[in-house]
Protein backbone atom coordinates (compact mmCIF):
# COMPACT_ATOMS: atom_id res chain seq x y z
CA UNK A 1 0.00 0.00 0.00
CA UNK A 2 3.01 2.26 0.08
CA UNK A 3 4.52 4.10 -2.55
CA UNK A 4 7.10 6.73 -3.13
CA UNK A 5 8.18 9.44 -5.49
CA UNK A 6 11.06 11.34 -5.14
CA UNK A 7 12.14 14.50 -7.01
CA UNK A 8 14.20 17.66 -6.77
CA UNK A 9 10.66 20.04 -5.45
CA UNK A 10 8.69 19.20 -8.23
CA UNK A 11 6.75 22.85 -8.79
CA UNK A 12 3.30 22.99 -7.44
CA UNK A 13 0.81 25.90 -7.03
CA UNK A 14 2.19 29.50 -5.47
CA UNK A 15 5.32 28.86 -3.71
CA UNK A 16 4.85 25.47 -2.81
CA UNK A 17 7.02 22.56 -3.94
CA UNK A 18 6.12 19.00 -3.78
CA UNK A 19 9.28 17.35 -2.39
CA UNK A 20 8.38 13.68 -1.92
CA UNK A 21 5.23 11.98 -1.76
CA UNK A 22 4.22 8.46 -0.08
CA UNK A 23 1.14 6.63 -0.11
CA UNK A 24 -0.24 6.01 3.61
CA UNK A 25 -3.33 4.61 3.34
CA UNK A 26 -5.85 3.88 0.42
CA UNK A 27 -9.16 2.39 0.44
CA UNK A 28 -12.36 2.56 -2.06
CA UNK A 29 -13.04 6.52 -1.63
CA UNK A 30 -9.89 7.64 -0.25
CA UNK A 31 -6.24 7.60 -0.76
CA UNK A 32 -3.85 9.29 2.04
CA UNK A 33 -0.61 10.99 1.15
CA UNK A 34 2.34 11.86 3.32
CA UNK A 35 3.75 14.42 1.56
CA UNK A 36 7.46 16.31 2.31
CA UNK A 37 7.61 20.14 0.65
CA UNK A 38 9.02 23.31 0.58
CA UNK A 39 6.57 26.12 1.76
CA UNK A 40 5.77 29.15 0.69
CA UNK A 41 8.64 31.00 2.45
CA UNK A 42 11.00 28.45 1.47
CA UNK A 43 10.78 26.38 4.56
CA UNK A 44 10.63 22.59 4.88
CA UNK A 45 7.78 21.06 6.13
CA UNK A 46 4.88 17.94 5.79
CA UNK A 47 1.61 18.04 3.59
CA UNK A 48 -1.38 15.14 4.50
CA UNK A 49 -2.55 15.20 1.73
CA UNK A 50 -6.75 13.34 1.25
CA UNK A 51 -7.24 12.20 -1.95
CA UNK A 52 -11.00 11.61 -2.98
CA UNK A 53 -11.92 9.26 -5.47
CA UNK A 54 -15.32 10.79 -5.63
CA UNK A 55 -16.92 13.90 -6.21
CA UNK A 56 -19.66 15.20 -4.14
CA UNK A 57 -22.96 15.46 -5.83
CA UNK A 58 -25.73 17.14 -4.81
CA UNK A 59 -29.44 18.10 -5.73
CA UNK A 60 -31.74 20.81 -5.18
CA UNK A 61 -35.17 19.27 -7.39
CA UNK A 62 -38.05 21.65 -7.05
CA UNK A 63 -41.67 20.51 -8.33
CA UNK A 64 -43.95 22.38 -9.43
CA UNK A 65 -45.19 23.75 -6.80
CA UNK A 66 -42.08 25.27 -4.82
CA UNK A 67 -41.51 22.01 -2.79
CA UNK A 68 -37.96 20.63 -2.38
CA UNK A 69 -36.47 17.38 -0.89
CA UNK A 70 -34.21 16.92 1.82
CA UNK A 71 -33.01 13.83 3.33
CA UNK A 72 -32.34 12.98 7.15
CA UNK A 73 -29.81 10.76 7.51
CA UNK A 74 -26.75 9.25 9.85
CA UNK A 75 -23.21 10.93 9.02
CA UNK A 76 -21.03 8.35 10.86
CA UNK A 77 -17.51 10.48 10.38
CA UNK A 78 -19.51 13.26 13.21
CA UNK A 79 -21.58 10.63 14.83
CA UNK A 80 -24.80 12.76 14.30
CA UNK A 81 -27.85 12.85 12.40
CA UNK A 82 -28.12 15.46 9.63
CA UNK A 83 -30.65 17.26 7.72
CA UNK A 84 -29.04 17.81 4.05
CA UNK A 85 -30.10 17.94 0.60
CA UNK A 86 -29.89 14.81 -1.51
CA UNK A 87 -25.90 14.17 -1.78
CA UNK A 88 -24.30 11.27 -2.85
CA UNK A 89 -20.64 10.52 -4.58
CA UNK A 90 -19.93 10.38 -8.18
CA UNK A 91 -16.88 8.38 -9.26
CA UNK A 92 -14.07 10.70 -11.05
CA UNK A 93 -14.52 8.75 -14.09
CA UNK A 94 -18.10 9.39 -14.08
CA UNK A 95 -19.95 12.25 -15.93
CA UNK A 96 -21.27 14.06 -12.57
CA UNK A 97 -24.86 14.77 -14.78
CA UNK A 98 -25.09 11.22 -14.58
CA UNK A 99 -24.36 10.88 -10.93
CA UNK A 100 -26.43 13.44 -10.01
CA UNK A 101 -29.76 11.72 -11.64
CA UNK A 102 -28.33 8.40 -9.85
CA UNK A 103 -28.37 9.78 -6.61
CA UNK A 104 -31.43 11.65 -6.65
CA UNK A 105 -33.57 8.96 -8.34
CA UNK A 106 -31.64 6.61 -5.36
CA UNK A 107 -32.75 8.87 -2.31
CA UNK A 108 -36.20 10.49 -3.71
CA UNK A 109 -37.64 8.12 -6.05
CA UNK A 110 -37.45 11.38 -8.41
CA UNK A 111 -36.47 11.80 -12.13
CA UNK A 112 -35.98 15.48 -13.61
CA UNK A 113 -36.65 16.65 -17.34
CA UNK A 114 -34.97 19.17 -16.55
CA UNK A 115 -31.17 19.84 -14.95
CA UNK A 116 -29.12 23.11 -14.51
CA UNK A 117 -25.24 23.03 -12.84
CA UNK A 118 -25.92 25.16 -9.76
CA UNK A 119 -22.68 25.51 -8.60
CA UNK A 120 -19.33 23.59 -8.64
CA UNK A 121 -16.98 24.16 -4.92
CA UNK A 122 -14.27 22.77 -2.89
CA UNK A 123 -15.75 21.25 -0.14
CA UNK A 124 -12.20 21.47 2.57
CA UNK A 125 -9.51 22.69 0.65
CA UNK A 126 -6.67 22.95 3.47
CA UNK A 127 -6.56 18.87 3.27
CA UNK A 128 -8.78 17.56 0.90
CA UNK A 129 -8.85 17.77 -2.84
CA UNK A 130 -12.45 17.06 -2.50
CA UNK A 131 -14.72 18.68 -5.74
CA UNK A 132 -18.24 18.80 -5.49
CA UNK A 133 -21.07 19.46 -8.02
CA UNK A 134 -24.83 20.81 -7.66
CA UNK A 135 -27.80 20.37 -9.74
CA UNK A 136 -31.12 22.05 -9.49
CA UNK A 137 -33.66 19.40 -11.23
CA UNK A 138 -36.87 20.26 -12.03
CA UNK A 139 -40.08 19.30 -14.22
CA UNK A 140 -39.94 15.95 -11.59
CA UNK A 141 -41.65 12.81 -12.41
CA UNK A 142 -41.93 10.50 -9.17
CA UNK A 143 -40.82 6.99 -9.03
CA UNK A 144 -39.45 4.71 -5.90
CA UNK A 145 -36.81 5.16 -3.81
CA UNK A 146 -33.87 2.87 -4.07
CA UNK A 147 -31.02 3.27 -1.23
CA UNK A 148 -27.64 2.32 -1.21
CA UNK A 149 -26.75 -0.30 2.24
CA UNK A 150 -24.81 2.47 3.46
CA UNK A 151 -27.85 4.77 3.53
CA UNK A 152 -30.49 4.91 6.43
CA UNK A 153 -32.65 7.97 5.23
CA UNK A 154 -35.84 9.56 6.13
CA UNK A 155 -37.17 11.68 3.22
CA UNK A 156 -38.25 15.05 3.55
CA UNK A 157 -40.60 16.98 1.25
CA UNK A 158 -41.10 20.74 2.51
CA UNK A 159 -41.90 23.99 0.91
CA UNK A 160 -38.48 25.56 -0.51
CA UNK A 161 -38.88 28.68 1.58
CA UNK A 162 -39.05 26.34 4.70
CA UNK A 163 -35.81 24.63 3.70
CA UNK A 164 -34.19 28.23 3.51
CA UNK A 165 -35.34 28.85 6.76
CA UNK A 166 -33.55 25.45 8.00
CA UNK A 167 -30.21 26.67 6.30
CA UNK A 168 -30.66 30.24 7.67
CA UNK A 169 -31.35 29.47 11.53
CA UNK A 170 -28.59 26.52 11.58
CA UNK A 171 -30.96 23.33 11.63
CA UNK A 172 -29.07 22.21 8.62
CA UNK A 173 -25.19 22.77 8.99
CA UNK A 174 -23.85 20.83 5.84
CA UNK A 175 -21.72 23.30 3.65
CA UNK A 176 -23.11 21.69 0.55
CA UNK A 177 -26.59 21.94 1.41
CA UNK A 178 -26.07 25.90 2.68
CA UNK A 179 -24.32 27.12 -0.40
CA UNK A 180 -26.38 25.70 -2.86
CA UNK A 181 -30.38 26.34 -1.01
CA UNK A 182 -28.67 30.15 -0.63
CA UNK A 183 -27.64 30.20 -3.79
CA UNK A 184 -31.28 29.50 -5.14
CA UNK A 185 -32.89 31.93 -2.32
CA UNK A 186 -30.73 34.60 -3.88
CA UNK A 187 -31.82 33.72 -7.66
CA UNK A 188 -35.50 33.49 -6.72
CA UNK A 189 -34.49 37.18 -5.14
CA UNK A 190 -33.40 38.59 -8.17
CA UNK A 191 -36.59 37.11 -10.79
CA UNK B 1 2.00 5.76 15.03
CA UNK B 2 -0.48 2.84 15.14
CA UNK B 3 -3.05 1.71 17.56
CA UNK B 4 -5.95 -0.57 17.98
CA UNK B 5 -9.36 -0.55 19.68
CA UNK B 6 -11.72 -3.51 19.70
CA UNK B 7 -15.13 -4.05 20.89
CA UNK B 8 -18.13 -5.92 19.46
CA UNK B 9 -19.73 -3.70 17.82
CA UNK B 10 -19.55 -0.25 19.52
CA UNK B 11 -22.78 1.78 19.05
CA UNK B 12 -22.63 4.79 16.52
CA UNK B 13 -25.39 6.84 15.05
CA UNK B 14 -28.08 5.54 12.91
CA UNK B 15 -27.76 2.15 11.94
CA UNK B 16 -23.89 2.32 12.06
CA UNK B 17 -21.48 -0.10 14.51
CA UNK B 18 -18.10 0.82 14.99
CA UNK B 19 -16.26 -2.32 15.33
CA UNK B 20 -12.45 -1.77 15.91
CA UNK B 21 -10.51 1.37 14.99
CA UNK B 22 -6.86 1.64 13.93
CA UNK B 23 -4.75 4.83 13.29
CA UNK B 24 -3.24 5.05 10.03
CA UNK B 25 -1.62 8.11 9.95
CA UNK B 26 -1.39 10.97 11.99
CA UNK B 27 0.26 14.77 11.94
CA UNK B 28 -0.14 18.00 13.77
CA UNK B 29 -3.12 18.85 11.37
CA UNK B 30 -5.03 15.14 10.69
CA UNK B 31 -5.53 11.56 12.01
CA UNK B 32 -7.11 9.03 9.57
CA UNK B 33 -8.14 6.03 11.11
CA UNK B 34 -9.38 2.98 9.16
CA UNK B 35 -12.76 1.45 10.92
CA UNK B 36 -13.92 -2.06 10.50
CA UNK B 37 -17.72 -1.40 10.70
CA UNK B 38 -21.27 -3.04 10.40
CA UNK B 39 -23.40 -0.91 8.00
CA UNK B 40 -26.99 0.44 8.34
CA UNK B 41 -28.56 -2.89 6.65
CA UNK B 42 -26.44 -5.27 8.95
CA UNK B 43 -23.67 -5.73 6.52
CA UNK B 44 -19.99 -5.47 7.30
CA UNK B 45 -17.75 -3.11 5.68
CA UNK B 46 -15.01 -0.53 6.36
CA UNK B 47 -14.86 3.42 6.91
CA UNK B 48 -11.88 4.94 6.54
CA UNK B 49 -12.36 8.29 8.63
CA UNK B 50 -10.41 11.78 8.62
CA UNK B 51 -10.25 13.14 12.19
CA UNK B 52 -9.59 17.16 11.55
CA UNK B 53 -7.28 18.73 14.91
CA UNK B 54 -8.28 22.19 14.04
CA UNK B 55 -11.69 24.18 13.29
CA UNK B 56 -12.02 25.34 10.39
CA UNK B 57 -12.66 29.52 10.93
CA UNK B 58 -13.81 31.80 8.54
CA UNK B 59 -14.71 35.74 8.77
CA UNK B 60 -16.45 37.66 6.94
CA UNK B 61 -15.56 41.52 7.56
CA UNK B 62 -17.96 44.75 6.81
CA UNK B 63 -16.39 47.95 6.84
CA UNK B 64 -19.18 51.27 7.10
CA UNK B 65 -18.84 51.32 3.40
CA UNK B 66 -19.97 47.80 2.68
CA UNK B 67 -16.71 46.83 1.39
CA UNK B 68 -15.60 43.46 2.67
CA UNK B 69 -11.88 41.62 2.18
CA UNK B 70 -10.86 38.71 0.44
CA UNK B 71 -7.91 36.27 -0.03
CA UNK B 72 -6.37 34.91 -3.28
CA UNK B 73 -4.31 32.05 -1.76
CA UNK B 74 -2.37 28.89 -3.47
CA UNK B 75 -4.44 25.43 -1.96
CA UNK B 76 -1.67 22.84 -2.18
CA UNK B 77 -4.40 19.68 -2.42
CA UNK B 78 -6.04 21.05 -5.13
CA UNK B 79 -2.65 22.58 -6.60
CA UNK B 80 -4.73 25.82 -7.52
CA UNK B 81 -5.07 29.40 -6.73
CA UNK B 82 -8.79 30.58 -5.58
CA UNK B 83 -10.77 33.43 -3.60
CA UNK B 84 -11.86 32.89 -0.38
CA UNK B 85 -13.15 34.96 2.45
CA UNK B 86 -10.02 35.02 5.01
CA UNK B 87 -9.92 31.82 6.72
CA UNK B 88 -7.93 29.86 8.79
CA UNK B 89 -7.72 26.84 11.13
CA UNK B 90 -8.12 26.98 15.04
CA UNK B 91 -7.01 24.45 17.26
CA UNK B 92 -10.27 22.08 18.80
CA UNK B 93 -9.14 23.16 22.61
CA UNK B 94 -9.72 27.17 21.55
CA UNK B 95 -12.40 28.78 21.63
CA UNK B 96 -13.39 29.41 17.93
CA UNK B 97 -14.01 33.34 18.39
CA UNK B 98 -10.49 33.68 19.39
CA UNK B 99 -9.07 31.95 16.51
CA UNK B 100 -11.61 33.95 14.13
CA UNK B 101 -9.97 36.99 15.62
CA UNK B 102 -6.40 35.72 15.40
CA UNK B 103 -6.84 34.40 11.72
CA UNK B 104 -8.96 38.09 10.54
CA UNK B 105 -5.51 39.94 12.15
CA UNK B 106 -3.04 37.72 10.34
CA UNK B 107 -4.89 37.47 6.87
CA UNK B 108 -5.88 41.10 6.71
CA UNK B 109 -4.69 43.21 9.45
CA UNK B 110 -8.39 44.19 10.65
CA UNK B 111 -9.19 44.07 14.16
CA UNK B 112 -13.29 44.34 14.49
CA UNK B 113 -15.12 45.53 17.71
CA UNK B 114 -17.99 43.73 16.70
CA UNK B 115 -18.23 39.69 16.51
CA UNK B 116 -21.28 37.69 15.55
CA UNK B 117 -21.24 34.15 14.82
CA UNK B 118 -22.65 33.53 11.21
CA UNK B 119 -23.18 30.22 10.71
CA UNK B 120 -21.67 26.47 11.82
CA UNK B 121 -21.04 23.91 9.33
CA UNK B 122 -19.50 20.68 8.01
CA UNK B 123 -17.62 21.15 5.50
CA UNK B 124 -17.13 17.30 4.02
CA UNK B 125 -19.09 14.97 6.52
CA UNK B 126 -18.62 11.79 4.38
CA UNK B 127 -15.35 11.19 5.09
CA UNK B 128 -14.00 14.00 7.52
CA UNK B 129 -15.57 14.99 11.24
CA UNK B 130 -14.31 19.15 10.30
CA UNK B 131 -16.72 21.54 11.90
CA UNK B 132 -16.20 25.15 10.62
CA UNK B 133 -17.42 28.54 12.55
CA UNK B 134 -18.01 31.94 10.63
CA UNK B 135 -18.34 34.94 11.99
CA UNK B 136 -19.57 38.54 11.14
CA UNK B 137 -17.07 40.70 12.12
CA UNK B 138 -17.67 44.55 12.09
CA UNK B 139 -16.28 48.15 13.56
CA UNK B 140 -13.22 47.70 11.90
CA UNK B 141 -9.98 49.15 12.21
CA UNK B 142 -7.15 48.84 10.00
CA UNK B 143 -3.43 47.57 11.19
CA UNK B 144 -0.40 45.32 10.02
CA UNK B 145 -1.02 41.85 8.04
CA UNK B 146 1.35 39.38 9.71
CA UNK B 147 1.23 35.72 7.10
CA UNK B 148 2.20 32.40 9.00
CA UNK B 149 4.79 30.53 6.79
CA UNK B 150 2.55 28.83 4.88
CA UNK B 151 0.26 31.57 3.57
CA UNK B 152 1.36 33.11 0.29
CA UNK B 153 -1.61 35.79 -0.29
CA UNK B 154 -2.91 38.43 -2.40
CA UNK B 155 -5.52 40.55 -0.23
CA UNK B 156 -8.54 42.27 -2.12
CA UNK B 157 -11.12 44.75 -0.66
CA UNK B 158 -13.81 44.73 -2.44
CA UNK B 159 -17.47 46.02 -2.30
CA UNK B 160 -19.60 43.16 -0.53
CA UNK B 161 -22.09 42.85 -3.49
CA UNK B 162 -19.33 42.45 -5.86
CA UNK B 163 -17.87 39.41 -3.40
CA UNK B 164 -22.03 37.82 -3.66
CA UNK B 165 -21.20 38.26 -7.54
CA UNK B 166 -17.97 36.36 -7.56
CA UNK B 167 -19.66 33.91 -5.82
CA UNK B 168 -23.02 33.62 -7.81
CA UNK B 169 -20.74 33.49 -11.05
CA UNK B 170 -18.36 31.04 -10.19
CA UNK B 171 -15.43 33.23 -9.74
CA UNK B 172 -15.48 32.01 -5.32
CA UNK B 173 -15.94 28.06 -5.61
CA UNK B 174 -14.88 27.41 -1.31
CA UNK B 175 -17.71 26.15 0.41
CA UNK B 176 -17.35 27.87 3.13
CA UNK B 177 -16.95 31.25 1.62
CA UNK B 178 -19.97 30.50 -0.66
CA UNK B 179 -22.11 29.83 2.20
CA UNK B 180 -20.99 32.62 4.24
CA UNK B 181 -21.20 35.14 1.49
CA UNK B 182 -25.17 34.01 0.02
CA UNK B 183 -25.98 34.22 3.83
CA UNK B 184 -25.16 37.20 4.54
CA UNK B 185 -26.61 38.29 1.35
CA UNK B 186 -30.28 36.58 2.26
CA UNK B 187 -29.84 38.80 5.88
CA UNK B 188 -29.63 42.20 3.96
CA UNK B 189 -31.99 41.60 1.28
CA UNK B 190 -34.54 40.61 4.79
CA UNK B 191 -33.55 44.25 6.11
Amino acid sequence: MTEEKKSDATKKVGGWRQKSQTVVYDNPWIQVRHEEVERPNGTEGIYGVVHFKSRAIGVIALDEYDNTWLVKQSRYPNDETTIEIPEGGGPLDEAPLEAAKRELKEETGLSAHSWELLMELRTSNSVTDEVGYIYLATDLTSGEQSLEDTEDIELLKVPFKQAVDMAMNGEIVDAMSLAALFKVALMKTKL
